[in-house]
């Protein structure tokens, strides 16, 4: 069952200390299912997204605070990806003995991230486990939600931040060292682009997607489901220092945004940057139909061909 | 991300194997969110609830086809306890290496299930993990969905179908032996009571939960969220062979309902068993208004004083 009813048992002592900590950032819970009104003349989106222990995160890289922003952070992410306004959001959680101490920690970190998009939490399950994992789902809003299939020839691509912060987090990590707190921020606290994404949406933009796998990996998904030829020119993209542009682009879990506008519609960049404190650069454009969906990427008036996507750390 | 978009990688074989096997159980996959309408009028109920194999299945004991049913139908039965009609459902899945081979077969599981409810797979997550697990989020509309928190007194209880086939099935289990068909197929295959919902809240039911805490401690959720005392007699409640009345009352993850009427209604049990092939008995009353939620229980004329809830078969 799915509810955060307060019976007695050790899962319900773990649900009660969750509440405590969100007070009202959570509402309605207590029954089977969460009730919510969708506001006519809108859509639902939903998404779910699972953070696991050793393959997402280490305990060592994050505190248990962290864990539970990131997690529902990069759940968000995808809501953005849509320009959809977040509405309400779903904690499974499995919980290891080890760390049942630190689970109200946890739940300050959800609390954090659904607070920030102003998402209520509705509900949840909480299980035991030999392995931390957290599974958020998010509900948002939308009038007309973006695809990543709406890219057409003449669209001009744009992407938001710095990218390469996560991986350069990483190789420290793996290298027995400690990142600097730039890049370690990169990892451990993403921000969902949400109202970059609603800003985006009004000027022009008709496809995106958020940058999990890596930026090139990320805009093959786009152009595969569009159908057409993207062009992009890694000599633009904003990157951390300590990376090259080949490695910021393949760098994953970054959740910036890559979008797509409506043919021959020009972004004000400095506008978005007055607005959010964030780059926007144009880094490409979409070039032709293609039924194969292509990326062509050049660096520094060459063209590479840089490697496959990114498969979380570990693999 | 939780998208099922179709890049190079060992996570998107898995997705790809799913996608093979579901058909037309799944659409619109392959975006950042899945898109969804919900009609006007309707209220969207939400639940999420997460099996994970050691704590809620043993490997030995299901088959890879019932682990995936099973989750989705214990998913489900919380939207047969609001009396709401499934919409749609997103499938996180954590994968083991071991477990790769049999993925599609845990596929057509999930598929099963939803085909059953009437329920478009949308959505999901696939993560590598070392213990499988699955986190199933539905959601379903409803006009007036149920609570718990809707019994006043006059209210009648009843219960759906005969209880104790997944304690005499894990029983059996722990003990080394196999248990009997009818008892594993009440573990393994639990039906949903969608339809009986519905049929239930035509009729009058205004309150209900889906018994996976055990029968009493399910009613003490539902005598603590409408404030009220309920009595029960164990005597009436069905129960299938091999256990006793009370060892009934306290088996979990049965997935049938238990549900309060409105004063004075008293349900045509034979129209339902006519309609469902299943019984529905009368097995209460709710007998006043109290604030501190109370369940008082009989067996055989006396008062007894049963155990507190079920807290999965391993604590």
């Amino acid at each position: 069952v799915s509810d955060l009813a307060l019976g007695p048992g050790r899962e319900f002592d773990a649900i009660r200390a969750m509440l405590a900590r969100w007070g009202s950032a959570a509402t309605g819970i207590g029954g089977d299912a969460a009730e919510l009104v969708v506001p006519g003349g809108q859509r639902l989106l939903v998404s779910t997204d699972t953070s696991v222990e050793g393959v997402h995160f280490r305990r060592d890289w994050l505190s248990p605070s962290e864990i539970g922003y990131r997690a529902t952070a990069a759940a968000l992410s995808d809501l953005a990806a849509v320009a959809a306004t977040p509405l309400a959001l779903l904690l499974s959680i499995t919980v290891p003995e080890a760390w049942r101490p630190v689970i109200p920690d946890v739940a300050d970190g959800v609390a954090e991230a659904a607070r920030a998009a102003r998402a209520h939490i509705v509900g949840g399950d909480v299980v035991r486990g030999d392995a931390l994992s957290l599974t958020v789902t998010v509900l948002g809003v939308a009038t007309h939600p973006w695809s990543r299939g709406a890219a057409s020839p003449g669209g001009r691509v744009y992407v938001t931040g710095a990218l390469g912060g996560p991986s350069v987090a990483l190789r420290a990590w793996a290298e027995g060292g400690s990142p600097d707190a730039g890049a370690r921020a990169r990892f451990a606290h993403p921000e969902p682009r949400l109202l970059e994404s609603r800003w985006l949406a009004h000027h022009g933009v008709v496809a995106a997607i958020d940058i999990s796998d890596g930026l090139i990996a990320d805009a093959r998904h786009v152009a595969a489901a569009s159908r057409v030829r993207l062009t992009l020119d890694l000599s633009r993209v904003p990157h951390v220092d300590g990376i090259d542009p080949l490695a910021a682009a393949a760098s994953g879990e970054e959740y910036e945004l890559l979008v797509v506008t409506r043919p021959e519609v020009e972004l004000d960049t400095s506008a978005f940057t007055r607005a959010f404190g964030l780059p926007l650069t144009e880094i490409g454009i979409v070039t032709a139909d293609d039924a194969s969906g292509r990326v062509d990427v050049t660096l520094a008036g060459a063209r590479v061909d840089p490697p496959g996507g990114y498969d979380h750390f570990s693999s």
